[in-house]
Order: structure tokens, then sequence, then C-alpha cells
């Protein structure tokens, strides 16, 4: 069984974002997995996917502030800056983190740790929604 | 065909450790698979999945020195610290290496480069055994 | 369906390469995919894949610059010198970008963002042809 569809996520400000239930809520045919793996795959190269905690807000902000710290706007390296100070560390925070996530469906669900949620990385100050392609498979 | 296992992995010390071996000798029926995929996804988030260089042991111990350099403990902008200086920088690691890895399967072996091999990134500094959802696929 | 094939990637200087097309023109059976998804697993520890920007050359040059700057050569804390300054660091750039990516298939055509395309990153000063595993499955 192969089912295939392009999801929107709504428009977020920059930063980490739990991302869990609005990619689930639309994938409702995942109920008819037994075994299988859900394939994220997010259409752009200035945000990322990731899996990690799903609890405390802070783990975000945190996030947010290290990878700020350490893919740093104005580089004195950076050449390509025509697109804004946010965009060249943009595409290097989505090849760090990557671009797509691969999750095993056990039941019918994601079968994730309790404390684990998807997390969509936005890396630019202005972005609109962002597309993914969800590919699940399974019997 | 499609087979799905929950694997344990003892619990390590800090740092990087060569997995390849604990992880094979509990999937046999990879045996009967002459073209497929094995994905390994581990169910926490302060943990980590990779492939690299399997030979040298200092391979291992330089990235955990790397990490450690670079996802520094006790950052002034981490708000997350209430469980212990090394948890928010196992977060942040486990999101730059990631929580699962992908591999081909070809002739019922893992078709990965001689000198490569998987390795369980342990960000904590007192963690217990990792769950590991081990799918394989193929024909 | 299933099908898996061993790629060669021509041997290309240190720094990070738009590999799209020498990739999807080995793969000519993709077009009898209705929907269905591309692996590919770089059988080396010391080079990447990564999905960015297909558009704007500095992109690649920039990435470059930031992966030299923050995992540098001849870090005081490397051990695992003996194979060139640049190794250590090569092998610390596979496990921060990841040494496979899968992308979804679409009507026979990779289904990635019209800026998208694949990277290679060459974190070796001299390294021969790559290999790549190919294993392509859908409907």
């Amino acid at each position: 069984m192969w089912q295939q569809t392009q999801l929107t996520l709504s428009a977020k400000p920059r930063g980490f974002h739990l991302v869990t239930d609005e990619i689930v809520n639309q994938l409702e045919s995942m109920n008819n997995i037994r075994v299988g793996l859900l394939h994220l795959f997010i259409k752009h190269s200035s945000a990322s996917l990731t899996l990690n905690e799903n609890a405390d807000p802070t783990v975000r902000s945190d996030m947010e502030a290290h990878f700020n710290h350490f893919v740093p706007e104005g580089a004195p390296y950076y050449q390509h800056t025509y697109e804004g100070a946010d965009d060249m560390p943009a595409h290097i925070k989505a090849s760090l983190l990557g671009s797509s996530v691969t999750i095993p469906i056990t039941n019918g669900q994601l079968n994730i740790g309790i404390w684990q949620g998807i997390y969509l990385g936005e890396h630019r100050n202005h972005a609109g929604a962002r597309q993914i392609i969800a590919t699940m498979q399974g019997e």
C-alpha cells in the first residue's frame, strides 16, 4: 500500500515549531497501516524537518538560539547576501537539520518515543506556508 | 516483505559507539532480503544514529570532542537547564546528527562501504538502554 | 517494484556540488514509478549527500566556507590526524550532513521544490570517484 499526499503547513514565524498534530491530522489513512513507514519531505531549501523533544517549549527556543549563534547572519565569508541576511544561514541550517524525516508506523500510529515530536525548522524571517510531500507505505 | 522489530541497545557511556554488530545480530531475517532497505529509528531525543568510519576509535573520540566544543554545555542562551547541563546540548546534537538512518540491503546484507559502520551517539552522561525500531522491507 | 543500482559520481574537488542531473540520468527506470521513493546512499564516510538550493553557485561556496570555519582543520582536540588535516573534519561533516537522502517520486520524476537540488558534499582534498547505492521503490 502506497499513499502520497501534499500537505501544507501554515506560515509560521522564524524558529522551531512542534508540528506533529498538524501533520498527523492530515494523514487519516495512516490508521490502515499495521507496519510501515511515513516519509515527510519539505520542498524548500530554507526550512527543515527534524525530531526532538515535544514537551518543554524552551527546548525549541534554545535550539533557535543555538543555531543562530553557530550559523550566524552576516558572516564575513558569505557571498550569497542579496536575498537578505537570514537567507544564507537558512540554507546552511536546512542542510544541517535535513529536508526529510522517516518515521516508523505501527498499528496505525507513529511509533515514536513519548517525548518525541516532529519539528518544523522555519529559518526565514518572513516565510509563507510550507509544502510537505507525505509518502506512506506499509501493509 | 515487511518486518518491524523493537531492538534494545545496552546502556553506554556518553560518546559515539560503533553498534553495527549489536544491531545486525538482532536482525537475522535480513538474510531473506535480496533487495531492500533497513530503517533504524531511535525513540529518544537525546541520542542519535549516524554512519561513519568503523576502524579507528579516535574518530569516535574526536567526534565527541568536536560536538562538545561546538554544542557547549552551559551556553548563556540556554533556558532549558533543569534536566542537567548535558540535556540541552544532547537535544541539539540529536537533531544535528539525526534520529534515524536508512541503509540499503543487498543479497541479505547491509550494502555499506568497507570503512562504514553504524554509530550510536549517546549524548547524556548517565543514560539507560536505548530503544530502536528497526523496519526492514524488500523482496 | 524495487530497483537497486550502484552509481558512480565522477571525482570532484573539495566542496559542494550540484549532482541532480548526474544522478537522475543514471536512473531511467524512474519513469515507470507513479508513486514511490528514491533512496540514495553514499558508501563513504568522508563525503555526504544533502538537498539544497539549485540556482546560485555562491550558496555552495558559502556552505563550504561555513563548514570549513565551524569544523576546522587542525583543532587541538583531534587525535585522528594520520590521514591528513582534511580527514577528521571530513568525517565530522559527513555525519553533520548525512550519508543518505530519501526523495519522493511522483509520476516518474523527483518531487522536489523548483529551487531544490541534490548536493554531493566532497570533504576530502583529493578524493576519487564516489559510489552511490540508489534504491527505488514504488508502484
